[in-house]
């Protein structure tokens, strides 16, 4: 694994780091670290990295891991920059022949979201997008209970992702990470939305199994002097009739990273909190509630997507680390088999990627479209 | 105090009679307990009535005890009707003198809430509106916190009123509550909005001490046949500028009356659900979370309206009847101290009224309205 | 009902007559509510006593009710005073023909708890006595469920009742309560274990349909200057073999009322907390986890003695003062049905009587001598 | 880091192996990871490990890495045998220069505790034991608020790990793990006081600062047929003069993993739960209790040591592997500023080590001791 940005003190890139290494499958070889080449030196020093594979540009990177021996060149490369430079080394690393894992949004425009998928299918590499909460275990098994007819057709979603961490202007306060999440020329045209509306949504979709259609969305920019929205409530349609409430907001004092989902069907519903992922609340109609865990004894009743994305028994709680590893180790059982000339288990296939990516920036387009409407319904055109 | 309404087997007559009770301060003394003879004859002997006070009209009953001896007479009329029969009986028993507590939504139509109102300011009298949910001692201190600015200007409120009763189409399987909820002619022009989705929006209000004045509302018919809608959700904005989400939904399979309310100010939020009443979440900006609880011996932190509205010390959990009594037993002291001439205590003043049952149906006016508009925001008008 | 005890600013005689009140079965009629004739002078007149049945004693009392006619006398005592002032009110009253019911522990010693049980017997009268918590519908659940053997054979029990209330020497500073709890010339030879440690056997023996037949106690007096134990920690043996621990402390700073039952059996385990008394955990060994809940709509996985015990549909909470009243709904529908000549309902019958008084003082009495022993085990007499 | 044991298919060598990982600051180079030469060659296939340094005995390990240059040796071992085979290749390993990392129990017998103990104080090296569940910020962050006085002098200590598992004879249905742990020559003279007990008493300790003095232990064996106690539980003295109350038992049907503290002071309690492990109750006398979580934003409320055992803000779970890797990072760490010459920051040397795996087999000791003496308290001694 190469990585581009991440370097020290970065958030994110700290995080693909730790899950990329949980499982000792993938090893962090080489590194353009930081636009800044101090950065970039003292960072590849801090991690270990040989000099000669510190890299002081992304380019750089690619070209020279392009031509090592295979034996020795990386397999694919991380891109966890900022939103507006995403596009750039995942094309580059494509073309190069490299896999890919990027930060979600996937790129700055919904264009360029199109162009890369188109780049994509050209190469027939992998493309993996960290929509890190589709690889808790718990997240999975709720897909697959809807997905194997228990709960009945979905009905209703409500998703939520309250957040506090904007409550104040923390971007004139030396706040880093909100200096650029909140600043449309690095983010894009939505910060909430952008930020963790796509997150929700795109959890929304994968458990569901369903399609947003029309959106009626009411955005907000609560903290005076902020760039982008810090707030959004979305009316939701789905492709089944189903409707939704979907609210991400930054301004939620006091709150962490409480993204939550409850889903009903026919038959019952579900709930499944961030914060206590071990957890899955199946709400019956006729029959008392149950109570989900990961990594539990009563393997019958879970999905092999759960079991396979945990490693500990029961009450062992595996936490956002964890799950994140579990999107990583996908991909990294996806590409062995690949090189190995083996079809992927389906488990391991079980990462987001590239069309999801497509979704996440036609769902911030959509929002934005929708909140400059007087109209109460847009439709999710891609 | 006299029952309209409420017969054996009917839900909402017996939880406002064990509400009525708890105190000791009042003291059912007459009923027109059914429009059916025979059940209103049993229910008064079930209920240990007299016979020659047990009527079988609300209007026999109000003539007969409206010339009977003051101090043998009722103080108030109680009207636990379907909505549709809450006007006449209220309008009548004001007329001959007597208070009204009444359930929600207060009437049938606006305009009716309307007549309603301006006969209780010409006759002095007091009409009180059993939103339940504000008799509860913590969602009291929520408002109080509110109220004293800890919390900084409100920014959003997310309220959410799941139940999962209307999941099936019960209405049409003998199940008399569902039969007249979901019957336009009885219940009035909405289903969920009228029979929940008033109360999440009096919370809302209640607590933030703010006024609805846009709704953008998508209402849905989720169980085929079924003549109301059963589900929706509405867009909400404020008369500070706060944004908000209502969600009321009797679709959501599984759930039971899973009303629950977070609000957000510019310092800190606050997080209340019916169903664990006695715990109220303060969760502040810098520092960590408070659990706020009923009873609890540091009243120092906790309102005035909180503490009298408890019986019992922290830990002895209180629930749905004591708030229903808590509206009761205020209404009971405003009487009491009316009669004694006095100024009733501020405390005993906060319960619902009129006013609330105005905006409830303007509420429920509203939201359709909206419903029906391809325009996304409607105003909330009286 | 007649009263003894529970005068204004009583704690637990407030709580009895809201108990009482609750379900429009039970008329309080008559009291000697306090030793200071001003103080029952008081009372009675708060509580809406008529002048004349007001009395100054229970011997006024109980000698004037039983010479009244049998349609205006009342049908039962009810005995709220301290510890030391149970037995003379509840001997006298049987004597006299009234049915008792009485606070917890039942007596001062337990001979005078052997002798009330032979006045039970030979009176063919009944007595109550107010376990409060056998009285909450998802304890019958509980105990329900053993009894049906779903759990298999019972191998342990863990029951805590922490409380915080006395971690400071409140004796001394005007806090009635405290003043005679921790007097053992008003309260009994044990503190902790008389006031909340009988309430934590007691449950553990209803629930688990088990005996207690072993006891190795450790007793501690942990405020200083304070005259009774305030904390103690207890192994226990059942007669079927299986073990358990009984911790009640009254210096768990923080705590309110936090009485647990965890009990585990061959196939499974439940859990129950009295601050959230409508949830029951059912923790299978290879299942997921069951949460039942009060009121729910899902009979066939419910006893009849949680369905009976309950007023609301679930989720709607009820908690201290309805499992109260459930203790005197059900001795007054045993009351009516042996006057109508009847044989009581199966559900009705269950509150707690004159055994478990019994087994309340031979609890007292063992965990003082095992406390006083260095022997590990003390056989728990009677 | 070479590994004793651990080979595929163990269960706690995995979990060494991601926490070792985790933070990119130690590697596996070499392990004699079975006894079984064909599944120790397998493993270190799996693992990645150079055929070279795939060992077959940990003696051959030792041996060979102790005369590799220095920059390509191992800095130390880390043991995951079963109970009985860990102190042989620890003491070996210390002998040859090597720091140890060890599973606990530290060792099978008390006496081999305190020779480990000896040799570690002759050879200055450091030992390392495993007590995951003081790796945990909010673990830290109780004790530091012991240490820090703010809950005034400790009173009482209630402290429970029930865990199901071995609620059946799984020992005889080819259960590995619970083949070993029931068996008294590889485990132990307790079962689950040895498995989970240690912890749990460890835990008691940890956090209060304060040392057992005086136990009253009760052992079950419930499951027929089985060869150790899978039950216990036991009443502590501390040195304080604190009391407490200590469970471990295997058999509790429907749990997982429930290790929970609760542990009261003059002005305060504290509450925690391995399930929920990110939650730190703080219980006040006179205020409300607060809820402290791992990587809050309010520092200043946060202890040093809870602060740098986090890797993630606020409402990103961290979970049981993180505290694991807690334990091995901040080893790593001391074990680098040894090699640097400097001095380790105070929060690295936080890690258990060979005093806490004296008193880990003294707790044994003492509990089996106590456990067959019919006099009520038995010293704890070493």
């Amino acid at each position: 694994m190469g990585m581009v940005g991440g370097g020290k003190d970065a958030f994110i890139g700290a995080i693909h780091r730790i899950a990329a290494n949980m499982d000792g499958l993938i090893e962090l070889s080489c590194g353009a670290l930081s636009i800044n080449p101090e950065i970039a030196r003292a960072s590849g020093k801090m991690l270990f990295l040989p000099e000669e594979r510190t890299y002081l540009t992304y380019e750089e990177m690619i070209q020279k891991e392009s031509v090592l021996p295979e034996d020795q060149r990386i397999d694919f490369v991380t891109v966890v920059t900022p939103n507006f430079a995403h596009f750039a080394p995942a094309i580059m690393a494509l073309d190069n022949g490299f896999n890919v894992v990027i930060e979600k949004p996937m790129t700055f425009t919904l264009d360029e979201a199109k162009r890369l998928k188109q780049k994509v299918e050209e190469t027939g590499l992998q493309l993996c997008l960290t929509h890190t909460y589709s690889g808790y275990p718990m997240v999975k098994q709720a897909r697959h209970m809807v997905q194997s007819g228990a709960l009945g057709n979905v009905r209703k979603i409500m998703v939520e992702y309250p957040q506090g961490w904007l409550s104040r202007l923390s971007e004139r306060e030396g706040n880093a990470q909100a200096a650029w999440r909140t600043d449309p020329t690095k983010s894009g045209k939505s910060g909430s939305m952008g930020d963790i509306g796509t997150h929700a949504a795109h959890l929304a979709e994968y458990i569901s199994g369903l399609k947003i259609t029309k959106i009626c969305a009411d955005l907000n920019t609560i903290v005076k002097g902020r760039a982008l929205d810090d707030d959004g409530n979305v009316l939701l349609k789905f492709d089944n009739g189903a409707s939704g409430v979907l609210v991400a907001t930054q301004i939620a004092a006091g709150e962490e990273n409480a993204l939550k989902i409850k889903l009903y069907g026919e038959n019952g519903g579900l709930e499944w909190a961030q914060q206590e992922p071990n957890t899955l609340l199946v709400k019956w109609l006729d029959q008392p509630m149950q109570v989900l865990r990961a990594g539990s004894n009563y393997t019958a009743f879970l999905s092999s997507y759960a079991t396979q994305n945990c490693r500990t028994p029961g009450g062992h709680p595996e936490g956002y680390l964890e799950a994140f590893g579990n999107i990583y180790r996908n991909f990294a059982l996806t590409l062995q088999a690949k090189l190995e000339g083996k079809e992927p288990e389906k488990e391991a296939l079980d990462f987001p990627g590239v069309e999801d990516g497509i979704r996440g920036m036609a769902f911030i387009d959509s929002v934005v479209a929708s909140n400059h409407s007087n109209t109460k319904w847009t439709d999710f055109t891609i």
